[in-house]
Protein backbone atom coordinates (compact mmCIF):
# COMPACT_ATOMS: atom_id res chain seq x y z
CA UNK A 1 0.00 0.00 0.00
CA UNK A 2 1.23 3.28 -1.19
CA UNK A 3 0.24 5.87 1.26
CA UNK A 4 1.15 10.00 1.14
CA UNK A 5 1.44 11.67 4.32
CA UNK A 6 1.18 15.23 5.03
CA UNK A 7 2.03 17.69 7.57
CA UNK A 8 0.57 20.53 7.16
CA UNK A 9 1.79 23.86 7.33
CA UNK A 10 2.18 27.49 4.92
CA UNK A 11 5.83 28.19 5.59
CA UNK A 12 6.89 24.42 5.79
CA UNK A 13 5.11 21.97 4.70
CA UNK A 14 6.24 17.99 5.06
CA UNK A 15 5.35 15.48 2.21
CA UNK A 16 6.02 12.02 2.55
CA UNK A 17 5.71 8.78 0.24
CA UNK A 18 6.19 4.58 1.98
CA UNK A 19 5.65 1.85 0.66
CA UNK A 20 3.69 -0.56 3.66
CA UNK A 21 3.18 -4.14 3.33
CA UNK A 22 0.65 -6.17 4.34
CA UNK A 23 3.59 -7.25 6.95
CA UNK A 24 4.09 -3.98 8.01
CA UNK A 25 7.41 -3.40 6.80
CA UNK A 26 7.69 0.09 5.38
CA UNK A 27 9.97 1.48 2.67
CA UNK A 28 11.10 4.63 1.68
CA UNK A 29 9.76 6.12 -1.43
CA UNK A 30 10.12 9.95 -1.51
CA UNK A 31 9.79 12.55 1.02
CA UNK A 32 10.12 16.61 0.60
CA UNK A 33 9.77 19.89 2.59
CA UNK A 34 7.31 22.44 0.43
CA UNK A 35 7.94 25.79 1.40
CA UNK A 36 6.50 29.18 0.53
CA UNK A 37 8.07 32.52 0.65
CA UNK A 38 6.18 34.67 4.05
CA UNK A 39 6.84 38.02 1.62
CA UNK A 40 3.75 36.25 -0.74
CA UNK A 41 0.02 36.64 0.09
CA UNK A 42 -1.46 33.68 1.06
CA UNK A 43 -3.49 32.60 -1.84
CA UNK A 44 -0.16 32.56 -3.66
CA UNK A 45 1.52 30.67 -1.02
CA UNK A 46 -1.86 28.17 -0.96
CA UNK A 47 -1.24 27.74 -4.86
CA UNK A 48 2.80 26.84 -4.55
CA UNK A 49 2.03 24.24 -2.17
CA UNK A 50 -1.35 23.21 -3.82
CA UNK A 51 1.47 22.76 -6.77
CA UNK A 52 3.93 20.82 -5.31
CA UNK A 53 1.55 18.08 -3.29
CA UNK A 54 -0.34 17.91 -6.76
CA UNK A 55 3.17 17.11 -8.57
CA UNK A 56 4.61 14.39 -6.02
CA UNK A 57 0.45 12.94 -6.34
CA UNK A 58 0.80 12.92 -9.94
CA UNK A 59 4.59 11.33 -9.70
CA UNK A 60 4.15 8.81 -7.05
CA UNK A 61 0.16 7.77 -7.39
CA UNK A 62 -0.29 6.92 -3.69
CA UNK A 63 -3.66 4.71 -2.98
CA UNK A 64 -4.69 7.16 0.17
CA UNK A 65 -3.33 10.31 1.69
CA UNK A 66 -2.82 10.99 5.10
CA UNK A 67 -3.23 13.87 6.95
CA UNK A 68 -2.58 15.44 10.51
CA UNK A 69 -5.78 16.70 12.55
CA UNK A 70 -5.10 20.08 13.38
CA UNK A 71 -5.97 21.12 17.08
CA UNK A 72 -6.32 24.16 18.70
CA UNK A 73 -2.93 25.31 19.35
CA UNK A 74 -1.93 28.90 21.17
CA UNK A 75 -0.47 30.44 18.14
CA UNK A 76 -4.40 31.11 16.05
CA UNK A 77 -2.40 32.73 13.11
CA UNK A 78 -0.14 28.78 12.50
CA UNK A 79 -3.80 27.35 12.95
CA UNK A 80 -5.14 29.50 10.39
CA UNK A 81 -2.09 28.24 7.61
CA UNK A 82 -2.37 24.73 9.00
CA UNK A 83 -6.46 24.48 8.70
CA UNK A 84 -6.22 26.57 5.29
CA UNK A 85 -3.06 24.06 3.69
CA UNK A 86 -5.23 20.92 5.22
CA UNK A 87 -8.06 22.57 3.06
CA UNK A 88 -6.13 22.67 -0.18
CA UNK A 89 -4.60 19.24 0.53
CA UNK A 90 -7.88 17.93 1.22
CA UNK A 91 -9.58 19.74 -2.06
CA UNK A 92 -6.54 17.92 -4.10
CA UNK A 93 -7.17 14.47 -2.96
CA UNK A 94 -11.13 14.58 -3.04
CA UNK A 95 -10.65 15.74 -6.55
CA UNK A 96 -8.34 13.01 -7.07
CA UNK A 97 -11.07 10.08 -5.52
CA UNK A 98 -8.19 9.50 -3.22
CA UNK A 99 -9.19 8.65 0.23
CA UNK A 100 -7.95 11.08 3.04
CA UNK A 101 -7.68 10.17 7.11
CA UNK A 102 -6.82 12.10 9.73
CA UNK A 103 -4.14 11.38 12.30
CA UNK A 104 -3.79 13.47 15.77
CA UNK A 105 -0.36 13.98 16.36
CA UNK A 106 -0.64 11.40 19.35
CA UNK A 107 -2.00 9.08 17.26
CA UNK A 108 1.01 9.32 15.17
CA UNK A 109 3.41 9.42 18.35
CA UNK A 110 1.76 5.96 20.11
CA UNK A 111 1.57 4.22 16.50
CA UNK A 112 5.48 4.86 15.38
CA UNK A 113 6.99 5.21 18.78
CA UNK A 114 4.65 2.73 21.36
CA UNK A 115 4.32 6.05 23.29
CA UNK A 116 1.49 9.17 22.80
CA UNK A 117 3.75 12.02 23.88
CA UNK A 118 7.07 10.91 22.33
CA UNK A 119 8.64 14.05 21.19
CA UNK A 120 10.11 14.65 17.80
CA UNK A 121 13.40 13.10 18.28
CA UNK A 122 11.86 9.58 19.35
CA UNK A 123 10.04 10.08 16.34
CA UNK A 124 12.51 10.73 13.83
CA UNK A 125 14.82 8.48 15.35
CA UNK A 126 11.99 5.54 14.93
CA UNK A 127 11.26 7.04 10.97
CA UNK A 128 14.62 6.62 10.52
CA UNK A 129 14.32 2.74 11.82
CA UNK A 130 11.34 1.70 10.49
CA UNK A 131 12.35 3.25 7.20
CA UNK A 132 16.39 1.79 7.37
CA UNK A 133 17.25 5.25 7.17
CA UNK A 134 20.97 6.26 7.19
CA UNK A 135 19.85 9.45 9.00
CA UNK A 136 16.95 10.89 10.45
CA UNK A 137 14.56 12.94 8.18
CA UNK A 138 15.12 16.59 8.37
CA UNK A 139 13.64 19.10 8.80
CA UNK A 140 10.94 17.35 11.54
CA UNK A 141 8.37 17.66 9.37
CA UNK A 142 9.60 15.48 6.58
CA UNK A 143 9.92 12.97 9.57
CA UNK A 144 6.48 14.00 10.78
CA UNK A 145 4.81 13.21 7.30
CA UNK A 146 6.70 10.01 7.02
CA UNK A 147 5.46 8.97 10.45
CA UNK A 148 2.27 10.03 9.47
CA UNK A 149 2.37 7.69 6.39
CA UNK A 150 3.29 5.03 8.03
CA UNK A 151 0.94 5.79 11.04
CA UNK A 152 -2.28 5.41 8.43
CA UNK A 153 -0.94 2.09 6.66
CA UNK A 154 -0.50 0.33 9.92
CA UNK A 155 -4.01 1.40 11.42
CA UNK A 156 -5.36 0.79 8.33
CA UNK A 157 -3.46 -2.66 8.06
CA UNK A 158 -2.60 -1.60 4.97
CA UNK A 159 -5.90 -1.40 2.87
CA UNK A 160 -6.42 1.01 1.19
CA UNK A 161 -10.63 0.95 1.41
CA UNK A 162 -10.07 1.28 5.04
CA UNK A 163 -8.55 4.10 4.60
CA UNK A 164 -11.14 6.58 6.22
CA UNK A 165 -9.69 6.37 10.00
CA UNK A 166 -10.86 10.01 10.18
CA UNK A 167 -12.77 10.24 13.88
CA UNK A 168 -9.86 8.02 15.64
CA UNK A 169 -9.42 8.51 19.04
CA UNK A 170 -6.32 9.32 20.67
CA UNK A 171 -7.20 7.41 24.26
CA UNK A 172 -7.71 4.72 22.18
CA UNK A 173 -4.72 4.76 19.89
CA UNK A 174 -2.53 5.28 23.17
CA UNK A 175 -3.82 2.26 25.10
CA UNK A 176 -3.25 0.06 22.20
CA UNK A 177 -0.29 1.47 21.04
CA UNK A 178 2.65 -0.89 22.19
CA UNK A 179 1.57 -3.84 19.43
CA UNK A 180 1.97 -2.09 16.14
CA UNK A 181 5.61 0.06 17.82
CA UNK A 182 6.90 -3.42 18.58
CA UNK A 183 6.31 -5.00 15.38
CA UNK A 184 7.78 -2.07 13.94
CA UNK A 185 10.72 -2.69 15.30
CA UNK A 186 10.64 -6.26 14.73
CA UNK A 187 9.97 -5.09 11.33
CA UNK A 188 13.06 -3.09 11.24
CA UNK A 189 15.25 -5.44 13.14
CA UNK A 190 14.42 -8.11 10.16
CA UNK A 191 14.76 -5.37 7.76
CA UNK A 192 18.12 -5.97 5.57
CA UNK A 193 18.54 -1.85 4.87
CA UNK A 194 18.79 -1.22 8.37
CA UNK A 195 21.96 1.08 7.83
CA UNK A 196 24.77 1.96 9.92
CA UNK A 197 22.73 5.21 11.13
CA UNK A 198 20.14 2.86 12.41
CA UNK A 199 22.45 0.43 14.31
CA UNK A 200 24.02 3.39 16.30
CA UNK A 201 20.65 4.53 17.16
CA UNK A 202 20.17 1.42 18.88
CA UNK A 203 23.00 1.85 20.96
CA UNK B 1 -15.96 46.55 -11.04
CA UNK B 2 -17.61 43.07 -10.48
CA UNK B 3 -16.76 41.77 -7.03
CA UNK B 4 -17.21 38.23 -5.68
CA UNK B 5 -17.64 38.05 -1.95
CA UNK B 6 -17.25 34.71 -0.17
CA UNK B 7 -18.81 34.24 3.77
CA UNK B 8 -16.91 31.01 4.40
CA UNK B 9 -18.27 27.91 6.05
CA UNK B 10 -18.85 24.09 5.42
CA UNK B 11 -22.26 23.83 5.96
CA UNK B 12 -22.97 27.10 4.63
CA UNK B 13 -21.01 29.26 2.51
CA UNK B 14 -22.37 32.90 0.84
CA UNK B 15 -21.47 33.59 -2.02
CA UNK B 16 -22.73 37.08 -4.33
CA UNK B 17 -21.34 38.96 -6.30
CA UNK B 18 -22.33 42.27 -6.96
CA UNK B 19 -21.06 45.35 -9.69
CA UNK B 20 -20.28 48.93 -7.95
CA UNK B 21 -19.86 51.94 -10.37
CA UNK B 22 -17.32 54.41 -9.76
CA UNK B 23 -19.75 56.68 -7.40
CA UNK B 24 -19.91 53.55 -4.96
CA UNK B 25 -23.99 52.29 -6.73
CA UNK B 26 -24.11 48.91 -6.23
CA UNK B 27 -25.75 46.59 -8.49
CA UNK B 28 -26.71 42.32 -7.42
CA UNK B 29 -25.55 40.39 -9.67
CA UNK B 30 -26.19 36.41 -8.40
CA UNK B 31 -26.24 35.35 -4.80
CA UNK B 32 -26.23 31.95 -3.49
CA UNK B 33 -25.67 29.42 -0.35
CA UNK B 34 -23.95 26.84 -1.42
CA UNK B 35 -24.36 24.06 1.35
CA UNK B 36 -22.79 20.65 1.91
CA UNK B 37 -23.96 17.71 3.64
CA UNK B 38 -22.67 17.10 7.77
CA UNK B 39 -22.63 13.39 6.78
CA UNK B 40 -20.08 13.36 3.97
CA UNK B 41 -16.29 14.01 4.98
CA UNK B 42 -15.03 17.15 5.25
CA UNK B 43 -12.71 16.06 1.39
CA UNK B 44 -15.60 15.60 0.06
CA UNK B 45 -17.49 18.85 1.52
CA UNK B 46 -14.87 20.71 0.97
CA UNK B 47 -15.07 19.69 -3.23
CA UNK B 48 -18.34 20.13 -3.20
CA UNK B 49 -18.26 23.87 -1.99
CA UNK B 50 -15.36 23.95 -4.35
CA UNK B 51 -17.31 22.97 -7.23
CA UNK B 52 -20.29 25.34 -6.40
CA UNK B 53 -17.34 28.64 -6.27
CA UNK B 54 -16.03 27.58 -9.29
CA UNK B 55 -19.58 27.27 -11.43
CA UNK B 56 -20.39 30.82 -9.96
CA UNK B 57 -16.77 31.90 -11.16
CA UNK B 58 -16.94 30.54 -14.45
CA UNK B 59 -20.48 32.02 -14.84
CA UNK B 60 -19.93 35.64 -13.67
CA UNK B 61 -16.10 36.17 -14.20
CA UNK B 62 -15.98 39.19 -11.34
CA UNK B 63 -12.21 40.47 -11.57
CA UNK B 64 -11.66 40.23 -7.25
CA UNK B 65 -12.71 38.32 -4.40
CA UNK B 66 -13.25 38.96 -0.84
CA UNK B 67 -13.02 36.91 1.93
CA UNK B 68 -13.93 37.36 5.37
CA UNK B 69 -11.00 37.35 7.59
CA UNK B 70 -11.20 34.47 10.11
CA UNK B 71 -10.33 35.16 14.09
CA UNK B 72 -10.81 33.07 16.59
CA UNK B 73 -13.86 31.93 18.19
CA UNK B 74 -15.00 30.02 20.59
CA UNK B 75 -15.58 26.60 18.71
CA UNK B 76 -12.58 25.20 17.25
CA UNK B 77 -14.17 22.98 14.90
CA UNK B 78 -16.08 26.44 13.30
CA UNK B 79 -12.53 27.90 12.97
CA UNK B 80 -11.40 24.84 11.75
CA UNK B 81 -14.27 24.34 8.63
CA UNK B 82 -13.94 28.23 7.64
CA UNK B 83 -10.50 28.19 7.83
CA UNK B 84 -10.42 25.16 5.18
CA UNK B 85 -13.18 26.49 2.93
CA UNK B 86 -11.23 30.28 3.40
CA UNK B 87 -7.87 28.45 2.11
CA UNK B 88 -10.15 26.42 -0.57
CA UNK B 89 -11.52 29.65 -1.90
CA UNK B 90 -7.68 31.23 -1.94
CA UNK B 91 -6.27 28.44 -4.02
CA UNK B 92 -9.28 28.53 -6.79
CA UNK B 93 -8.44 32.48 -6.96
CA UNK B 94 -4.96 31.75 -7.10
CA UNK B 95 -4.69 29.62 -10.05
CA UNK B 96 -7.36 32.48 -11.42
CA UNK B 97 -4.82 34.86 -10.74
CA UNK B 98 -7.89 36.85 -9.42
CA UNK B 99 -6.89 39.39 -6.79
CA UNK B 100 -8.14 38.29 -3.18
CA UNK B 101 -8.64 40.15 -0.03
CA UNK B 102 -9.32 40.05 2.91
CA UNK B 103 -11.79 41.82 5.47
CA UNK B 104 -12.89 41.42 9.05
CA UNK B 105 -16.56 41.29 10.14
CA UNK B 106 -16.13 44.46 11.83
CA UNK B 107 -14.37 46.16 8.84
CA UNK B 108 -17.23 45.16 6.75
CA UNK B 109 -20.16 45.98 9.22
CA UNK B 110 -18.42 49.70 9.24
CA UNK B 111 -18.59 50.37 5.49
CA UNK B 112 -22.03 48.79 5.15
CA UNK B 113 -23.86 50.01 7.94
CA UNK B 114 -21.35 52.75 9.32
CA UNK B 115 -21.19 51.28 12.80
CA UNK B 116 -18.39 48.43 13.04
CA UNK B 117 -20.61 46.32 15.73
CA UNK B 118 -23.91 46.05 13.73
CA UNK B 119 -25.80 43.33 14.02
CA UNK B 120 -26.48 40.81 11.43
CA UNK B 121 -30.01 42.79 11.06
CA UNK B 122 -28.46 46.07 10.26
CA UNK B 123 -26.34 44.68 7.81
CA UNK B 124 -28.62 42.73 6.00
CA UNK B 125 -30.83 45.53 6.42
CA UNK B 126 -28.37 47.78 4.41
CA UNK B 127 -27.40 45.35 2.34
CA UNK B 128 -31.30 45.46 0.61
CA UNK B 129 -30.91 48.85 0.55
CA UNK B 130 -27.96 49.76 -0.73
CA UNK B 131 -28.58 46.97 -3.34
CA UNK B 132 -32.21 48.29 -3.82
CA UNK B 133 -33.62 44.89 -3.18
CA UNK B 134 -37.60 44.06 -2.08
CA UNK B 135 -36.41 41.79 0.74
CA UNK B 136 -33.15 41.34 2.98
CA UNK B 137 -30.99 38.41 1.67
CA UNK B 138 -31.63 35.19 3.63
CA UNK B 139 -30.42 33.85 5.19
CA UNK B 140 -27.44 35.73 6.47
CA UNK B 141 -24.94 34.04 5.26
CA UNK B 142 -26.16 35.35 1.76
CA UNK B 143 -26.30 38.69 2.78
CA UNK B 144 -22.76 38.74 4.82
CA UNK B 145 -21.43 37.73 1.37
CA UNK B 146 -22.92 40.85 -0.68
CA UNK B 147 -21.53 42.84 2.73
CA UNK B 148 -18.30 41.60 1.84
CA UNK B 149 -18.22 42.37 -2.09
CA UNK B 150 -19.63 45.94 -1.72
CA UNK B 151 -17.54 46.63 1.09
CA UNK B 152 -14.48 45.48 -1.00
CA UNK B 153 -15.44 47.27 -3.83
CA UNK B 154 -15.98 50.49 -1.78
CA UNK B 155 -12.58 50.19 0.40
CA UNK B 156 -10.40 50.00 -2.51
CA UNK B 157 -12.60 53.08 -4.87
CA UNK B 158 -13.50 50.24 -7.23
CA UNK B 159 -10.30 49.61 -8.61
CA UNK B 160 -9.60 45.98 -9.14
CA UNK B 161 -5.82 46.50 -8.80
CA UNK B 162 -6.18 47.94 -5.63
CA UNK B 163 -7.58 45.22 -4.35
CA UNK B 164 -5.09 43.46 -1.99
CA UNK B 165 -6.37 45.29 1.10
CA UNK B 166 -5.46 41.87 3.12
CA UNK B 167 -3.85 43.31 6.66
CA UNK B 168 -6.84 46.34 6.79
CA UNK B 169 -6.81 47.24 10.64
CA UNK B 170 -10.30 47.22 12.26
CA UNK B 171 -9.35 50.43 14.14
CA UNK B 172 -8.88 52.32 11.43
CA UNK B 173 -12.19 50.90 9.61
CA UNK B 174 -14.12 51.87 12.31
CA UNK B 175 -12.90 55.06 12.74
CA UNK B 176 -13.07 56.14 8.97
CA UNK B 177 -16.30 54.86 9.13
CA UNK B 178 -19.20 56.71 8.47
CA UNK B 179 -18.27 58.45 5.18
CA UNK B 180 -18.65 55.39 2.62
CA UNK B 181 -21.94 54.30 4.88
CA UNK B 182 -23.36 57.61 4.37
CA UNK B 183 -22.10 57.46 0.80
CA UNK B 184 -24.11 54.73 0.24
CA UNK B 185 -27.69 55.79 2.11
CA UNK B 186 -27.00 58.78 -0.87
CA UNK B 187 -26.74 56.16 -3.38
CA UNK B 188 -29.31 53.91 -2.12
CA UNK B 189 -31.61 57.01 -1.78
CA UNK B 190 -30.47 57.81 -5.61
CA UNK B 191 -31.16 54.14 -6.77
CA UNK B 192 -34.31 54.00 -8.93
CA UNK B 193 -34.90 50.51 -7.95
CA UNK B 194 -35.46 51.27 -4.22
CA UNK B 195 -38.50 48.86 -3.57
CA UNK B 196 -40.89 49.12 -0.64
CA UNK B 197 -39.47 46.79 1.08
CA UNK B 198 -36.44 48.93 1.53
CA UNK B 199 -38.72 51.80 1.93
CA UNK B 200 -40.30 50.18 4.74
CA UNK B 201 -37.25 49.57 6.63
CA UNK B 202 -36.35 53.40 7.09
CA UNK B 203 -39.56 54.27 8.90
Amino acid sequence: MRVLGIDPGLTRCGVGVVDVEPNRTARLVDVVVLRSPAGLDTPRRLARIADGIEAILDEHRPEAVALERVFARSDVSTIMGTAQISGVAMLIAARRALPVAMHTPSEVKAAITGYGRADKAQVGAMVARILGLDAVPKPADAADALALAICHAWRTGGVAGAAMVEAGSATTADAAAPTPAQRAWLAAERSAAVSGAARRLKE
